[in-house]
């Protein structure tokens, strides 16, 4: 609960935008996961703006690992990694306090946390959060490809701009995890204008990002309240800007028939699979070996430049905000590596809860 | 995890649809909560199959309050409320033992469970279970609209007929509640006939769940891993065929401007709201006084009378099936007092956490 | 929390001594343990009031598992036990409603549960609830042996009467299984006598009971907040009575130096071991192979005849009590399968998590 | 579980005894409790070795605090606190590779994490991550203090030296906590020589640390799984050493008889107390208004520079072993503040379950 996620496998965040630091705690790991800081290095590059059109706030992710590893490899303790924050223009932040942003938790903030909460760049409720939960992920998805299971995230839509979805039967994994702006068509151009497009707007855009697993074992998951989909779906809400979520045909279930979308079973070289897979690989709650796919609704990023409507909630007064802080215009792109890291620790735990503490090293 | 969901306020789930009983545990509420059985009786007369086209299993659902309720009140130790069952035709399901329903859980189950699942009728699988959810949701939704929060479903969608989505400033609650084939629009009919015509042809069809809750206050929920979107997809996904959910804007955010959804806040009688809803009543993953708005994609019932193709995962050879027993062509109708109850719970839970145990009756 | 004890593998209960029925939930079984309904009778009896001296209320305890068994065998899905009250005398505890039991919960529980408690019979405090864990228990405690696991528990002391404690490289866990009144030493009729004579005075009497676990792998349990300690002694203290919990040699340690008490180890047929188990089979909080042994104090049952002061918490007076109900005189011996079942949940739950659920059948 | 303690109000601790650095991270406090970083030295100081007799590795424990606090105040999220290690002497610790000190974590470790362990000064078992969770504790025992809750620890048994027991009515919770050496009577001297006796000797002595917590509000706790002796008890244990754990009377109920020990109630100024306290504050698993009252048995530290028995793990091998490093001949006065941090922990989670979140604050 609260900044923990998972059961056998669980991640802990921790840290404010303009905080000292952000990091994160893994927990339930087995001694034995080679750990590489190369693989951490290039998460962290894949989820850093670097496009036209994105946030000037680059940091430069330096991290370092002060739990839980041991001459290169997890030692079976928490494991810790530390990201300090440097590049923090707090001032920017001071001349709106008060003020919500529309869309955004500082309202919300301002009230749960009687008045004390950390206004600077959205605090705790900041994207920079998620550069711990990346790098986390990094060692979590090496350990998971060791066992041959294959989490890829591609951005499926942003704005008007639509790539093609995953092929459900043998998802394009490799493809879309070797780009640094993952799609499957070739839309990236496009995708970018659309970014820059509503940027020179002073306005942002959304999208949706599409998940895919794949190597998976039969047998995960809960038929109630720890279904695959809802432990997927809790922890992806965790994601600033997710709005929606979806596992195979998802919403396109609903004007359908059974006889059109039922995934038919058949058996092949003594393996069994599905000829369709509209389930996206989930059957009362638990895997059924096929891909496990899904997708994310993102909502445009709520800090926009044109002015909006809000009220002062330290004076009680309506109020005019425009917002000149750095930020993207688009999350989509950067949102995908995130989904891909939230996902491996879902899997891990999943695995861990069914075969045990040992699975990702035996 | 497993069959129990929430924290602090819990519900635990038991029972096979061919076994002797099915129940729920309901832990975590104060001493002093007014127990209707009315109440339990009007929530499973409103899941109950009852209109032309829906499942000729007739239960009669007579329950039994086995502990946590004294002279009429809740006594402050776990609520247990047990449904027999009764109406089991079981011979039905040993002539198709061995094929695996598509898009159902006959094989995960068998493969999961080392090949001892109860194969009967979905065994723990089955819609049959929601019978204890929905009474055991009876209770604490008469708790909740006591303290003036109140939580209302209805059908948004059912194959190609649609009924409008609530309005998400002032959602029709009640006018949903009040209706045992709740849609705001008069287009129970239509929905109705779609559903007879899905079942003569040996085929079920899909749909579309709306629910919003009303009355909230600030502040529930967390921005990491316990948001209130995450928590009630956790729980809304154990329903046997949800496959997406999406609060406010939901999926209609992905090809908007920020400028044109942001929801601008404004300040009327001292009280600070949002002129427009597309957050769904949460922002940063934390309640924002405005009601919380969310739909539910719902598939076709997998069972359907039509021939599919499938295997026998006892002999693993591929083979043909058609369905006889008793099934619903459409479970959109009885999804919304099940998707009502579960949200029930995640509410409770989420006032517990937030101001303790005995907000509910003081 | 509250009613359910444990991670991966779960025990709930739930009821009260005077209402319909009390009850277990045991979660997170894997399919294909066999369940015997002669084990279950079996432990039942051994908890039943039998000898001289305890209480005169002796419940048929005929009960029915109504969940997630199938064919003699696990199914893989939430194990349901319930037993019936039958032989309530409720009339017996109207007269001395508001009187508060010296040492027991009826104050505690007068405040917590807002005045609403189920005050007949010390509601979900009594001793009663009890039958259910030992009912779940029996299935499990079968598991474990059929993987080489056993537990036993014996009277170690009961008033002025000692046993002698178990042999901790050895211990005598099948001897003290089969006897209905579980010693080591021959002392049973000593220690009855002190239960009659304490009877006889309308007194009550303390004791100590200890338990073994046999047969363990090494690694079990974790450093920090899961101890094997931790997690035996959380639920143990659950048992109205347990007051205190040592392991190993226990408050034995604090004059001791560590010269004399820590345990070489030695390796004999390639395998490790020590050559004495002053740490009761744990360190660091894991198990390293050799037997766990652990101690638990019970207070006197606080429900005496004679006359005590007390308080009325309805009128707020000062009051004396002098309490008729049936009630034993010293409740070890009836504690001795309690903590023999609570203790083969941590286990279970305890190898679920180090090497997956499926441990127990493969 | 795991690394993490507690359910709404959380402890996460993290690192190796000589890693880059150890930390805590405390989650579920509410915005608004101040931050005394004064207080955190002051408890760190508690905790140094500093006496005669104690372990020469003196860290400066500077600390840092990362996350959750914002100008002085908690700011609502997860407050992270760093000790970097500084005073690692590693190499004392290759000498004796594979070599498992007797009693303690070494061959476990070893066995658990699949021979990846950090076999440096205990890695993770090591006594020095108490340094992070005495940190933390410090905010979270000033909070208790400001709402009239207080914490206090004392030595009652060092080897054969004996303090007396608190007073169980009025405990002097304050005059121990103002001491170094915290007794009761005037022993320090005596136990001091005691420790340095052992020290010389080349061996290691026990003791028995007593906590008292005044101040708490009546129906903390629940009456099954998670009662207050068992999760107190549950995070005691982990404290490395504590062997045992009694609450009130404890083991010494075991000769009584209930006429002798029950806990007589009366009422005084309209308030509901008890005229003896040997139940230690706490009735059928919850708080009743008394003081609670527990001692701990801790065992000799294991490492001592006597040759002793034990195997080489790596090479299967008997051997014997001198430990030459630095270590203490008792921690039992280490433990003392260690004890009264890790009690807070637990309090401000029961507080937090039964009166929500903001109960610190308000």
């Amino acid at each position: 609960m609260r900044n923990t996620l998972g059961h056998n496998v669980t991640l802990t965040i921790f840290g404010e935008s303009h905080g000292p630091a952000i990091g994160a705690v893994i927990d339930g790991l087995p001694g034995g996961i080679k750990v590489s800081e190369d693989s951490i290095k290039a998460a962290l590059d894949k989820r850093r703006p670097s496009n036209k059109g994105e946030t000037s706030r680059v940091e430069k992710d330096s991290f370092s690992i002060v739990s839980g590893v041991f001459n290169g490899y997890t030692n079976g303790n928490a494991v810790t990694i530390l990201i300090p924050n440097s590049d923090t223009h707090s001032n920017d932040y001071e001349a709106n306090k008060g003020l919500a942003r529309p869309s955004h938790a500082d309202y919300v903030a301002h009230e749960k946390y009687n008045g004390y909460e950390d206004y600077r760049g959205g605090g705790h409720f900041s994207g920079r959060i998620t550069a711990a939960i990346v790098a986390a992920g990094a060692i979590v998805i090496d350990a998971l490809e060791a066992k041959g299971i294959k989490i890829g995230t591609h951005i499926e839509q942003l704005g008007s701009v639509k790539d093609t979805r995953f092929d459900v039967l043998n998802p394009e994994i490799d493809a879309v995890n070797a780009k640094s702006f993952p799609t499957i068509k070739d839309v990236s151009d496009e995708m970018l204008k659309e970014m820059e497009s509503a940027g020179k707007d002073m306005d942002s855009v959304g999208g949706i990002v599409e998940g895919a697993v794949a190597g998976l074992p039969v047998g995960l998951g809960e038929p109630w309240f720890s279904s695959v989909e809802g432990e997927l779906a809790n922890a992806l809400f965790s994601i600033g800007g997710v709005k929606g979520i979806e596992f195979g045909l998802g919403f396109g279930f609903a004007s359908s028939h059974g006889s059109e979308v039922n995934d038919p079973l058949t058996v092949a070289d003594g393996k069994v699979g599905t000829t369709s897979n509209n389930n996206g690989g989930i059957n009362g709650g638990i895997t059924n070996g096929m891909p496990v796919i899904f997708r994310c609704a993102i909502k445009p990023t709520p800090s926009i430049a044109k002015e909006q409507n809000t009220v002062n909630f330290l004076t009680g007064d309506n109020a005019k905000l425009s917002i000149v802080g750095r930020h993207d215009p688009a999350i989509v792109r950067r949102i995908a590596p995130i989904l891909r890291a939230i996902t491996s620790f879902v899997i891990a735990d999943l695995l861990s809860i069914e075969w045990g503490r040992n699975f990702l090293v035996k």
